[in-house]
């Protein structure tokens, strides 16, 4: 086998787009219980008690709801050439910028369905102020347990007009793995969950119903048990925020979820739970259409927006899953 | 066996003295969850998102820590009449109040102990403002999930320097069912977990290791599930609020236990678990000392305090426990 | 208002049906996790860790799925005399019954629906053989945790072709109080959520979508956790037991579930959480049908067969839902 | 910085040295719910449900508990030959092997502490016979929730006499990154957390009380939840293995913990919890002595035993903790 890339660390962050940001934010602060770090522009800067860096989201106000872009970090400088390098080769590099709150130059590209993606490897890493200083210094932040108390963001699901060359392109430019996948009968690939690590995903595409470019199906974030999945339910439930698919868990990737719709339109996810990789030999799982129609792991059939929806909602879809 | 009474319905709230009236408050509402339902002279009334009576704690400012009063409500009025007579009947009355925030006529005791109890039956059902309003019917409040988010009162456990003659008490007048005891071997009681429902402990009466009279042991608090527990250990340990035993299992009654000092020196429990008592003709269960020296359920000793401390502090523990 | 009647304590067992025991006993014994503690002619007496009696599950051979009868036991001799002659009093009553495996003399009568019930007091409490003794004395039995390791039954619910004047006899009659309830605009009841303690349902009684008369919905069984529901479920999966609704939380009782099919065709629910009412004058809730349109808490819609199907299977549905 | 080795990907398995084989296989199977996958000589292979690998504990009769070896997985052949180039290069290679049950060719070596471990590429992936196939082919075996039902292992924690350069050679020819330590005011090294990926720990060495060599402290097992850990608290209760600690959390790594003694005397946990570290700049966090006399995270402080026992048992404590 080829010796697996190592150049990419982790999603350092999201860039969501929101139509109305002060809803979206006292969703992501009041109910998810992130904390606000930083505001520049038209965006603030928000994290989860369990980020070491200061941000892991950037909400901006703009038009519609959607995805802005996905930041990555590399492993070190030279990581970040290499990758620069590999991406540059593709045609699909955008030059570099020089950097934004928190981190140093980063380098923009978009991906073959034109998400948009940045690299970069300088990074403050965070400092708490007193009032949110651990009590334990292996943790970054206090754990003030407000809302749902999510601990980071934890994956990113882009919704792609083709998968597969999108896929291609972030295993062998970004070094991502691919852990699962579905391939329909014709042999069209519908979904892939892909990783840097041994967590079961951190990268997700799945095909877009509308054949859409560059839209996004959901941002999810980290809690640590099942049990905050069901109590982040009832959160959602109290505040009104529209739950799409209640908590269960995944037959792919065997995530637990919950799913919501923030006031700005975008679809969140509070996960946890999946499995560990170590496998350095892992054969990617490929589903059929077939066994998909199974439903989820114990299943759930999951409601037909699940399937369709995404931001921006180019088929004013929203309406119909949040009233 | 002679028919079981059943007038007395349950604890409907237990009044705490604090020294640091402030300092307690915002534990209450900041750590635990409570919200403020009512303020009348130098007492805040305290709620749970699932007391269905407008608060289960009340709290008042006074010189030392310890128990105000604890107060029972009864099935009916007939119940009430019945209750009254029979604590009339063995010298221990102290005759009318008018009510208080919440609830109508009551009639204050002592145990043999020197509690102060009330029974009364009037009282106001919880109607929540708009912004507490539940989304489901079924529920008194809104789940806001501020801190631990105790959902209301659940037990009192009481220091007495004679456990026997006030257990006994508290069975014959007051119609509570003996679930579990302590006995040491030359016939000392030592403990008595009672309850008025199938719930394994409601009222409970330990030894008072100084032999004082009418202390606090500690107030539990309900959540769900243990995993809400584990949270409060987390949210204590970032909060500053003194831990004195981590969350385990007990032996007795096998209710999880996370036991905490607030700022006012009470000792405070969330709790949850324990067992369900369907059995009409329940036993008893008798403890040794030998059995008791094995510690909690999976073996853990608790700490030396948690077997003498009570409020009021007569031995001026309160230091050393939570420093 | 009336006293409150505390005559019947509570369900003492349930007898299901089974035209496939073999494969019904491996489901309760491997999957439920349920001891083997008797037989007695077509009849095997099963138990959960926690049954304080010999066994709350009596599971018998018969021509077709559905319940035997259910079960309840006294508070006392007394207690079981008044609600005879309450029974008599209905005309509702079939006589007496010498007593079975574990229990006493037995009085057998029918709902106004026609399912058949017994009241008895005298039981036979629990002695675990040495293989099955607790650890600690205040549990019948050793957790083994083989399977879903359910602890006892918890409730039952009943199909009923008209459900109004059946919870009235359990009111009337038996002592049940109502907690919840649904209504439809036009006056029809068509759910009533029933219980003789603070536990928020132990006899539930729905509309038979067939207007058939005494079916069976399902016995639920009791976890202490929700994490052991979602075990469960994982159990169910691997076991190839049909899941009919995947865990997720009632919206009426609050109540946390997972409904499968047992090979014999009952559907049984492994169940935990809802709520306690310690309120004396607890004003049932009544759901409208608007209202049950929401789904459940989280806004999960159940299959339609979860509102049709019953045993016996009067319209053939099983296969539906096995396959 | 110097770019981060990533050759070897993972612990295989461990092997446990025991003079009680039926009792600890009892164990092994029955409490924590492993299945045997194999046999050979004096060992038995077991192997938790979510093993890729056939297996990942070797459990050997041998006159004294202890450890036999650790096996490493690495990425590649290319990768197995680097690492074996750099151990050779240390002088603590001890050669070739030709494998055993199912890996490959290994190459035996010893850390500066004298722990044997081994070095191999080639694997066979595990297979499920019909009766443990999944239902879900992500899962590389059926959940059969026997016991504790264990995931797979999931770290080793090793004394050693001198940890720093124990800890050094990991970090150096493995490839281990160091996440926590404890360094005592006088600048000795007594404790170190490291990983080969964003698990907070997977290798840990700790300082032998005794100043022996080659001792184990324990093999941390892995379940999904922090109520599995609870779970597997009461069985090791009913099925009378000695609990050392209780289920708390760990200041350090921050893992959930159950610690208990397996019949042939070595310390085993069961474990889950912890944090992820996506930080490619990482700072070993570092504990002085003051600090870890904090105790575990929420304060509980382990036995005494828990910082001097090990196997094999170099000063008869067995007894003492285990009756």
């Amino acid at each position: 086998m080829t010796e697996q890339l190592n150049d990419v660390a982790h999603i350092a962050h999201a860039e969501l787009y929101t139509p109305k940001p002060d809803e979206s934010l006292r969703f992501f602060v009041d109910v998810l219980g992130m904390e606000e770090e930083a505001r520049d522009g038209q965006s603030v800067f928000l994290r989860g008690w369990g980020d070491y860096l200061r941000y892991s989201l950037e909400l901006t106000e703009a038009p519609h709801a959607g995805l802005g872009h996905v930041a990555l970090r590399t492993w070190s400088h030279d990581a970040l050439e290499r990758r620069v390098a590999a991406v540059e080769a593709t045609g699909r590099g955008a030059g570099w910028i020089d950097g934004d709150v928190g981190h140093g130059p980063a380098y923009r590209f978009t991906d073959p369905d034109g998400h948009v993606f940045e690299l970069f490897y300088e990074a403050e890493r965070y400092e708490a102020p007193p009032h949110l200083a651990p009590s334990w210094r292996n943790q970054p932040q206090r754990y003030v347990g407000r809302g749902a108390a999510v601990k980071r963001l934890d994956h990113v699901n882009l919704l792609a007009a083709d998968v597969r060359p999108t896929r291609e392109f972030c295993q062998d430019v970004l070094g991502y793995r691919l852990y699962e996948r579905i391939e329909l009968d014709d042999g069209t690939e519908t979904g892939a969950w892909m990783s840097l690590t041994i967590a079961a995903h951190e990268l997700i595409y799945v095909a877009d119903a509308y054949g859409a470019r560059g839209r996004l199906h959901h941002l999810a974030f980290w809690v640590d048990t099942r049990e905050e999945c069901l109590r982040a339910a009832d959160l959602f439930v109290d505040a009104d925020v529209p739950i799409e698919a209640a908590p269960s868990k995944h037959g792919v990737a065997q995530g637990f979820f919950l799913y919501g719709i923030e006031p700005g339109g975008n679809r969140v996810e509070v996960t946890t739970g999946g499995y560990f990789v170590y496998d350095p030999d892992r054969e990617p799982v490929t589903w059929s259409a077939a066994e998909r129609a199974r439903g989820q792991f114990w299943g759930v059939k999951t409601v037909d927006s699940f399937h369709t929806y995404g931001t921006p909602d180019v088929a004013n879809e929203k309406e119909a899953i949040t009233t």
